[in-house]
């Protein structure tokens, strides 16, 4: 294994704290329990949205802690899930006194542990509301889950509810956007060679040189597939054909479209898989409207990429375009 | 080799056209010759500002070209210099009437071709002043360079002369400004594993499992020495150490601090580095006013990291803070 590291027990809490040095302007770093908390936390009167999962998919979702997406992040061991009490921790820093909304990826522990947190929370008489997000269409029930997985919809999701809570929408009317989110999203991956968790010093899986993981989890969970390594158009149409045939999407929709590295893949590559999937859209008559390219959702240094298609109309458009400031996404500010 | 794309030829062009698809409000891409040109050029009365180079760096050149930085950039074939008639073609797109400056990063090749791009357009009556950034401490010369190489401190170049002829100074003060950036800035990296270009199908140097190049450049060139794998703390401190050493940089200084990602090193451990960085700096009372941690200017998948100081004062702060709108940095817009 070669990482810049120091030890592999203590890499999220100097991560977390090279972070809270790098955006003093943004955020705070809390230790024991770690949460990175939006510098002006609480707002009053405004609904808290956080979230929280395993660390390894980074900016997720420290990185979009700031104005206008996330008031807190849980940030978990290296692909394991945070604990109640980092929960709690959060929903206090960031409590204005209008609820609380928990952000949740569908993998059993996040979902376990957020659900105590928000009992706990209840019992300190702070209104919480819980969304979960599965947008992954690989697989139905996976290695960490009942259901499918959240993968990159979960930004997107983060993204439009932090919005509606940055312009004081109440909680039932951020939550019911969140839900529209999740009703809307889908996603899929796919992996080219395997990331290393610090902990373990070996690589996740064993993927041989001419082949490739359809459908894989954000932790190198296995997918639908094990095939031969296609090239890029092969690649993209069959990530396309699973994710627009699911919700379905078809002629006539309006969508954003997020084309997302694993982390190993160079954006070189990305953008050119990106112009792939426009093209594939733009034939089926889904007009793409809002785009978003890069590595937002990450499994460490993964090769691999994946697609999400969120179904847009002018409420969403209006909020995805709102300003953001955090250290991953930034526009308006 | 493990990659998406279609064809090692047709990387380039066909990430171009992702580019484009992904950025209609930013940005326009001209094919034969490749350029990608800021979508309201040329801007009347406005100095243009255009670098380029080999692709494969991503997003240097390509994702600063917009408001507030670069009005064009020229991608060359992956590590390969762009050629005259693509510069000659960048100056003809963005002539505004003010003048052109060109951003070379000191690699033979570029420093050759922007010459004669130079003198093509002062033959077409464009006033072109030419400035090349050499602020990699590693070596003094190298496999593709007489005196050092150009690397991180080009962002930070471009950033701030990008935002001086956005403000509307003219070529003379933009070339001043450009000129105090190279001045002020120094830079050193490290691998710890090699880059695969697509059309050589292999990694660009053999790297066993317990060492790391120190000093590398850009293009995997070799740096100043290889040697075993340290950890975090000690890769940190060895490139302060050569980086503070040759300005030099001390106490009293105020700096900003770039953090780069060669690519395949992740966040995770990019912030960790970062925090490393802001420690030491700090102890040697170095003030810290400014920061950039991300992948900015990398070599493909490579793993690694580069840090550049570049020594501030107010005028450069002003420019830094200024607003910019491109794909890979944006603020205040």
């Amino acid at each position: 294994m070669k990482k810049i590291i120091n030890d592999a027990s203590t890499v999220v809490a100097e991560s977390l704290r090279g972070m809270a040095l790098a955006h003093p302007d943004l955020l705070r770093v809390q230790e024991e329990p770690a949460i990175v908390v939006r510098k002006d936390a609480p707002v009053p009167g405004k609904v808290a949205v956080i979230s929280g999962g395993g660390s390894g998919h980074e900016p997720l979702h420290g990185g979009f802690v700031g104005r206008g997406m996330l008031d807190a992040a849980c940030p978990g061991a290296v692909f394991t899930s945070p604990t109640p009490d980092q929960m709690q921790a959060a929903i206090e820093a960031t409590n204005g006194g209008a609820g609380a909304l928990l952000v949740v990826k569908n993998y059993t522990g996040d979902v376990l542990n957020f659900e105590t947190a928000a009992e706990l929370a209840a019992a300190d008489d702070v209104e919480v509301r819980t969304v979960v997000i599965d947008d992954d269409v690989a697989v139905k029930d996976s290695l960490y889950t009942a259901g499918r997985r959240g993968v990159g919809g979960t930004v997107l999701l983060e993204k439009i509810a932090g919005a509606a809570a940055e312009r004081g929408d109440d909680l039932a009317t951020v939550e019911r956007l969140a839900t529209k989110v999740i009703a809307n999203v889908r996603s899929m991956g796919m992996a080219l060679a395997a990331p290393t968790v610090p902990h373990v010093g070996e690589p996740s899986f064993d993927l041989p040189g001419d082949e490739m993981e359809v459908g894989i989890g954000i932790h190198g969970e296995p997918g639908r597939a094990r095939m031969p390594v296609e090239n890029a158009d092969g690649i993209v149409t069959r990530l396309l054909d699973a994710v627009t045939e699911d919700l379905p999407f078809g002629s006539g929709d309006r969508v954003l479209l997020f084309t997302n590295s694993m982390g190993g893949t160079p954006l070189i590559e990305l953008y050119l898989a990106h112009g792939i999937a426009e093209r594939l859209l733009a034939e089926r008559g889904i007009a793409v409207e809002r785009r978003l390219v890069g590595p937002f959702i990450t499994s460490l240094e993964m090769q691999g990429m994946s697609l999400t298609l969120l179904k847009l109309d002018d409420e969403l458009i209006e909020l995805w375009d709102a300003p953001v400031h955090t250290a991953a996404l930034r526009w308006g500010v």
